[in-house]
């Protein structure tokens, strides 16, 4: 149930990483081949790569992904959203040139700008993760707003449960997900009722102020349903002292290993997802 | 008025152009040349930059307007959105990397999304344009619901007017500006009214189905205020009937400039632009 974000911000590199487009693919490697056994999907924010001149990189990080880990799921955090035949553009950038298994798109612009990115997925056997009610706290500023009876955020979501229910077909859940975040425990009760066809990432978990217990309401009873994010909890984890203790520099990498598996031992208590563990 | 966009779709390259990145910064280099004279911004879409892995060659032209048309006002078209330090990174993507005067952004996380471009703006010396109402027809699915009395895209053009009224200090218009789709007539009108302080970004005009007197109110009466976006219809006018009469192929640049100048002829009879002409 965990997705591992990967934020390469170099501010926060280990020492021994080089501050570079090659130090972030090196250290986005290193993390990827460390926590791959025990996750479900790898999440790159390609604002990271973008900053520093580093699309060739991310090309390269995917593509190690799809080669070493096939099973791990690549979901490519870029949020677009345009109309038509620009939105065919962004939907190509993620799924042709950088292999996603998914792409996160923004709902702003309505629900004739999310197709483009649904037709091209179903092509490529890919999905989509829709923002429907995202971790930070302005995300009240419009997405809470009530409009006949329903909040924005929970329009938003009956537009992506059409999606998902669509191209469900007969299976569970479809290639139309959407992200609600861990900051909101509440409202995730709430959408994995109105969403069944639906999985759910959910970002803002540990850092953000999410909590295990707070996740619970997006699974679904059989522990299926929801991909929990953590990002700076995981990959900085040489910065955390309950999780650097007896560790030289270079050992790093062990630290994110021990904040993975840490994570994953408190989802595993907490949330409906610890029966997959039996 | 008028600002041109940069959505360089190889396929409808004229056939003196190749078709790849390199081709794409010489169409995009061609057009900027000829027509700087005439118009107020240039705006490249980079989605169509990413989806050819043309990132250098978005670098180059955008550094080519700058040292070239250094009056002409670059307004790079990402609608970019996330949270905080997420959207520093889109920020500094758009205003370091690119060099960008300007830079679209989307307003679904709320405003403290928006604030990170709005404050490495003021660093730079730049600004933003925030979707407020799209050209699409689907942007009613959200932006058009109500809640407390007001549209959503009504919520918006409130905050973007609060942002702009901050930033322009003793000026008329702040580094905050709107987009609202020329295919919106009422709706330019009314948020002409509303946000006062707001430069207007008006893409849709052409092809997408607004005219010159669509977009007559999206100016204030002294002429300004307005950035009316033709895309398709300049830069790709070597296929217009209308425009291309009597040229060869490797003439098509003047189709472009012929284009442009139409336009422009049609915004100063239309619009309040016009006196700006006298």
């Amino acid at each position: 149930m965990l997705c591992v974000g990967l934020d390469p911000d170099p501010a926060r590199f280990p020492d021994s990483i080089e501050r570079s487009p090659v130090g972030a693919l090196d250290f986005c490697r290193r993390i990827v081949d460390a926590t791959a056994p025990f996750v479900c999907a790898f999440k790159p924010q390609i604002a990271y790569f973008a900053a520093m001149r580093a699309e060739t990189e991310l090309e390269k990080l995917c593509e190690h992904i799809r080669d070493e880990h096939p099973d791990v799921v690549l979901v490519l955090d870029a949020k677009r959203g345009d109309i038509g035949p620009t939105a065919d553009r962004y939907a190509s950038e993620a799924f042709d040139r950088y292999g996603a298994d998914a792409v996160t798109v923004n709902p702003y612009l309505g629900l004739d700008s999310i197709e483009p990115f649904v037709t091209l997925a179903a092509e490529r056997n890919a999905g989509i993760f829709v923002l429907v009610k995202t971790s930070n706290p302005g995300s009240k500023d419009f997405q809470d707003l009530q409009a006949d009876g329903r909040t924005i955020y929970q329009h938003v979501a009956a537009g992506v449960e059409q999606f998902a229910a669509r191209t469900a077909a007969g299976d569970a859940y479809g290639a139309v997900g959407a992200v609600v975040g861990a900051t909101w425990p509440r409202q995730l009760d709430e959408l994995r009722d109105t969403m069944p066809h639906t999985w759910i990432l959910v970002p803002g978990f540990g850092k953000q102020g999410g909590r295990a217990a707070d996740v619970r309401g997006a699974f679904h009873p059989d522990g299926l349903g929801a991909l929990v994010v953590s990002a700076r909890d995981v990959i900085f984890a040489h910065a955390r002292p309950e999780m650097n203790a007896g560790l030289s520099n270079s050992q790093w990498h062990t630290a994110v290993d021990r904040a993975c598996r840490d994570m994953i031992d408190r989802l595993a208590a907490d949330t409906p997802a610890g029966v997959l563990r039996k």
